[in-house]
């Protein structure tokens, strides 16, 4: 099987029989939470009879187990387990447990196999495509990790189903910034569908993945164009790193749409983007994602913003938009402009 | 500057202040332990006058720091000293320190660069080239890791007059590996080198390092021909567990010495090395490398060798010699053949 392939639905149930029946793995080991256990692991291993001896890795639930002891942890399981060089990893879950085994997977043995089945909307649109891998440290998302390709990511609508309306919702987020930096017409198609009554389907979900892919192609170690995706994403970071400071939980999606309103007032003013497309954005996100309290001030956003990943020597570097569908990166922005965008935040929670 | 790029002495002096100078690191961090800190950092320092701003990261010497807990601890030093992606971490050790500080720099941030000064013997002619980063777990040599390739080696000679006897002894049994597996006539000038009273040459160390950058080339991954290099290894790793195990220490070229012994008895029997080069190389290494007391027993030594990374599903896989200079890998050896090589190691002792 090529790797990096992506397949959907029943398709993804057949080719993941093949990949089991056809390359003689080991063992085989599933990494799951308590929630996806229930609900997606025990139906998909109903729906792969074929599927005879495999191991269960279960993790507690929530972002703040993305962490190096819960890692350690699972190096360790592994290890007694006795997983070897041939073993297989496949990783049952959100973005957390897709981050987290993938990690796991591409360290032990300095690097075994793995799969994703990742069962969010978020973990399938933005988790499952670009190879990112890694846990959050002191507070940090992402701080320590490895791009690292699963051999197959396999995307099961019906997974979507079981997650509660903040998570659909929250994953919803991703979509809308893939239609802002890449497609305006899916970007009218997103504002008119109606996340709160069902999930997305698998033709959505299939486009969002369509844009991502096409972008990490282009630059798989993010040192140019795949900054795009981190559109939303600067200043979504630290709301989320203020939230979990204060032992509070801000969902991912709700902090890159807050980011997002953020970053197009900063597209506004730096990248021309037009007062039109500017206010239909921040309306439509507003409407849809304010509904959580934010944690921490301006102040304290911006110093955990200057120890991103993506800032060059403490310069602020911001990926914006254009127009809808017309994204750049790299755009240098002054702190008093940032304190603007993110005081108009406060300002209309 | 291209990557993996290999300089000696004074030429690597020059070669790293024009990295520096060149590249623009946002920030340089040197890792050491005490050792390395007071032998080789002080008086690196000292010839480098352009460099100017650094941190230095010190952990304890020794194999058993060589943990998931020091690199935890490492993780969160360099997010508190804010390291970002354009910083430079710089290896000034042995392999324990080549090793973590490696997979310290692969994994912080999913990756930023690093370079290492190997002050060891075993580090100059081993650790330094191949890009095996990684830590032990749960007494399992190596156990985590990952593949990634330094920036550059520097390999000063003038820090392995530093070294205490044993700890030279103990890489040059690597270098009797590589001349074992590559170069009848280095094997030759090393069995008559009296590495007893001097520090290996410059050209020595250099035709080690060729020889299994040579090897390293075809096959980076390990899934062939780089096996060849794990000679004296499956044996020599069980030796050195089961000493750990016992809170003991057996230094690894050792224990390779003592490994090679073995795996050259199994040599005779399945790949026909013959009696006259066999007795030649069990006398030499017995001869120079018997002087530590083996932990354990044959029986615990092939436990430990069942959870070896190189094993095919509990299958024992050796990289043995046809004759000196011709390696042959995967040979798949019987339980009872090994117990009787591991035999003869306990009776010489």
């Amino acid at each position: 099987m090529e790797k990096g392939i992506i397949a959907f639905d029943l398709e993804a149930l057949n080719q993941f029989e093949t990949l089991v029946a056809e390359s003689g793995f080991s063992k085989i080991f599933f990494l799951v939470d308590s929630n996806t256990h229930e609900n997606c692991l025990i139906p998909l291993v109903e729906n792969l009879p074929s599927l005879e001896d495999f191991e269960i890795l279960e993790v507690d639930p929530g972002e703040e187990n993305k962490s190096a002891e819960v890692l350690f942890h699972l190096w360790s399981a592994l290890s007694e387990l006795k997983a070897d060089r041939f073993s297989l990893v496949v990783n049952v879950g959100g973005g957390m447990i897709t981050d987290l085994g993938g990690f796991l997977a591409s360290t032990y043995m300095r690097g075994i196999s793995f799969v994703n089945f990742p069962t969010s909307v978020l973990a399938q649109v933005d988790a499952s495509v670009g190879g990112k891998t890694g846990i959050n440290l002191d507070h940090k998302k992402n701080r320590i990790g490895v791009f690292q390709e699963p051999l197959a990511t396999f995307i099961i609508n019906d997974f979507l189903d079981t997650l509660p309306l903040i998570e659909r919702k929250s994953g919803f987020a991703e979509m809308l910034k893939h239609a802002l930096i890449a497609d305006p017409s899916y970007w009218n198609e997103l504002v008119n569908f109606k996340i709160e009554e069902q999930s997305p389907s698998t033709r959505l979900i299939q486009r969002s993945v369509e844009i991502k892919s096409e972008i990490v192609k282009l630059d798989f170690k993010e040192n140019g164009k795949r900054k795009v995706l981190n559109f939303g994403h600067t200043v979504g970071h630290a709301l989320e790193s203020a939230a979990l400071d204060q032992g509070e939980h801000l969902p991912h999606g709700y902090a890159v749409a807050y980011g997002m309103i953020a970053e197009v007032l900063l597209s506004a003013k730096y990248e021309g983007l037009s007062d039109s497309e500017m206010n239909d954005i921040v309306a439509h996100l507003l409407l849809r994602y304010n509904e959580f309290p934010l944690h921490g001030s301006p102040e304290v956003w911006i110093e955990l913003m200057r120890s991103d990943k993506k800032n060059v020597k403490g310069e602020f570097r911001f990926s914006l938009i254009k127009k809808i569908g017309e994204p750049s990166y790299d755009v240098a922005v002054t702190d008093n402009d940032i304190l603007s965008a993110l005081q108009y935040l406060v300002s209309n929670e």
